[in-house]
């Protein structure tokens, strides 16, 4: 189904020629998926024509909308005329048209409003209020209302004209006069309604709704935990605002689990494969700063111990076993931790149990990994009392490991923080100062038989 | 919605007293998500209570599918009769019934399936036929076909009997009297269609559709990427053999994407924040010894250049700072291009490009965080060859990294395993290694200007 390299090659070719019926021809073949797919393979003059082709003959909204937020935003966007991006907006659901205005210029996005539809505007305008990733920010807010006192036929009736300019229609949502938010009715259950039945005994009363101010993750933890295909967003006083459907739900899930995998690591949401080298270098400089001042930190507590090590030199050898797998450690239970509250297994509350649980892990592992660790440098350095300080060091790293990398993530989320946010280099500042301060601080102490 | 913490301490307390009433009465209020979400707070007597009255009076199977599947094998399944079990699985979907089987001791599969229906054992042993995480071990294989001759009002009185039976119903499925699969009709459809109009008119012809075989993670990446709310499963005849819905698919993204993170830290699917100690220890371990094991290789590293380290003894000091900041970059490198293998975002064919961009971020980051170590080392000890020996060691070591971390998952991705794979542990020991030979390696040669 996807285009073959082929069948880009050639499309390439016609589009240098301006063969453009043949174009649209091999295009028609394609879903949107599809020949946004081909974007990154077209030079720029290439892009140009086939820009020019789908304004004309394609359902360019649908394919836009599936190319990456960085390509679209400066490869395309950037720079196409005002005029085309209000026809775009035009084309597009409200929500969709919503994400695109997200991408443009702020000094664009007024000019460009004046040149599109009022009630699109209008609709466009009343999502703008939302905050970034809040549900109001997220939603459709062109879906299919109806009455509670019509019937079943009546019904039908009124969504047969309605249903193909809003093309996810799977439930239609009953309001009262004012607008409150009354039920939802899968369409499965007007197909074997009787026809005379009312709306409001068809309906799911008390369904699940959030509202638009609610963070775009709850929205998708909600989805997910009761298996959703569309959530309806309310107001503060339940009336309907919109409704997200389960296709940007799961955008959303995969963002968020980009997200935190990049938290975690201290990456920008914006470095992605197809950056330009200068943003990922400019996005990742920063946090190799903040990472080389915690690794001079490390270094000043070896500093400490500079003697020591002057007079047993496999103290240096050792050093890094030792801190390193305090870093292993941490990060593990670091990653437990917080995919666990990230996915709601966990809530802060039970944080206590869990942490205990990490420090008990840690302890255990450290004892075993120490127990090897001295086994080995003893046979290694035929030095007994280095194997001791070893499994010591080993030991209580591991514990130490095991603590904070349970508590830090806790500890954000009860700050009402991100748990992702930099754990990673905070738990391995510390099992590293740590790790240096317990092998080397040991060692110091039981130097005199070492020697 | 969900349930608060005195409501669970009345139910406990209203399950020690065997008021069975009461609790089915505070139970109706609520989905099966949240019933699902009580049992971590159970004492073992209060939970039998409970699988008494839910057997008894409530939704079983949609209750147990909810709750997490190392509880469910070890805390419930695992201490249901056999009778029980076959009722769990005759009252479920089939997709949800196989999965409880998945979960069951392989000893106790055959004489449990020998205790229900016989239609639906039919079905069970039609899905076990499948690998896991394969698309046939994940598809619901009860779904509405019709025969694509009959119109669109026959359609509609057809299903009208069947449609209470398979909850999830927003699409039927056209086969011919093969059984091979010809289209798919959105209910929405059926209801706007001329009432006479025959399905082949109105079904979506050629709709997306998986194979049995395919892997489950392929499958997320189609309903994603085409956002789908279901897709049909065929055999290599194009035989429809069931259907996976986007519920399952979420599951599917969340399961794949803690598998991600967990295994670029070594970590086991069945270490979670519910595990008890000794498996999450008995898990990690095995993680840390091979650690340890590269570990001691990067020491053995540190243990050549012990007679440089005696006369400069401050190169201990600096030593962990490059190989810190090349795992570091390192690790942001397989974060960056995982997650874009993950989601789709890159294949192996664009690799070149990938690696040699993100060799070049590591070049630039590496110049620069060199220059601030080198100066700072300058600064700090006073030695300007110390800094000149920092600097090259940083830029070599980071730019090995960008290599590396890009090169391993793609690489991984080639052969067919899993990108993610313990890439952490490969790129660290890549750039522990390397950073210490670099470092120590370049000191040594200039070590005469050093002292």
């Amino acid at each position: 189904m996807a285009i073959n390299s082929t069948q880009i090659e050639l499309l390439r070719k016609l589009l240098r020629h301006n063969a453009i019926d043949r174009v649209v021809r091999i295009l028609q073949k394609f879903r949107p998926t599809d020949i946004a797919a081909i974007f990154p393979f077209l030079a720029p003059n290439e892009l140009q024509s086939l820009l020019d082709i789908l304004f004309e003959h394609g359902d360019v909204a649908d394919i836009l909308l599936e190319i990456p937020d960085g390509i679209l935003e400066e490869d395309i966007l950037l720079n196409l005329s005002d005029e085309r991006i209000a026809h775009l907006l035009d084309q597009s659901a409200p929500d969709d048209a919503h994400h695109f205005v997200t991408l443009l210029n702020e000094e664009r996005i007024e000019g460009i409003l004046k040149k599109i539809r009022p009630s699109q505007r209008e609709r466009l305008r009343r999502l703008l209020n939302f905050p970034p990733e809040s549900a109001g920010s997220l939603m459709n807010n062109q879906m299919i209302t109806l009455p509670s006192e019509i019937s079943a036929q009546e019904a039908i009736e009124t969504i047969r004209g309605k249903v193909n300019n809003t093309e996810f229609v799977f439930y239609i949502y009953v309001t009262n006069e004012a607008g409150t938010f009354l039920g939802v009715v899968p369409i499965r259950r007007l197909i074997v309604a009787d026809p005379n039945q009312a709306i409001a005994e068809i309906m799911v009363a008390d369904p699940i709704a959030v509202f638009a101010t609610d963070d775009q993750e709850d929205v998708a933890e909600i989805v997910a935990r009761y298996d959703l295909l569309a959530v309806p967003v309310v107001d503060e006083n339940f009336k309907l605002l919109g409704v997200i459907t389960v296709d940007d739900v799961i955008d959303v899930m995969r963002e968020e689990a980009t997200e935190d995998m990049y938290l975690m690591q201290g990456l920008s949401d914006e470095d992605r494969v197809y950056s330009p080298v200068s943003k990922s270098v400019r996005k990742r400089f920063p946090w190799m700063v903040l990472n080389l001042f915690t690794a001079f930190c490390a270094a000043s507590v070896i500093g400490l111990f500079e003697e020591s090590i002057s007079q047993v030199v496999i103290l240096a050898t050792f050093m890094p076993v030792v801190a390193g797998m305090g870093g292993n450690g941490g990060t593990q239970t670091l990653t437990v931790v917080t995919r666990a509250i990230a996915i709601g297994e966990l809530s802060a509350s039970e944080g206590k149990v869990a942490v205990l649980k990490q420090l008990t892990i840690g302890i255990i592992n450290g004892a075993g990994v120490g127990i090897l660790t001295g086994l080995a440098a003893w046979l290694w350095k035929d030095n007994a009392v280095l194997g001791a300080v070893l499994f010591m060091a080993m030991l209580l790293n591991l514990a130490i490991a095991g603590f904070v990398g349970a508590a830090v993530p806790l500890l954000l989320k009860t700050l009402n923080l991100d748990p992702a946010l930099g754990g990673g280099v905070i738990v391995t500042t510390f099992t590293d100062i740590f790790g240096f301060l317990a092998f080397l601080g040991l060692a110091t102490a039981l130097l005199p038989y070492m020697l």
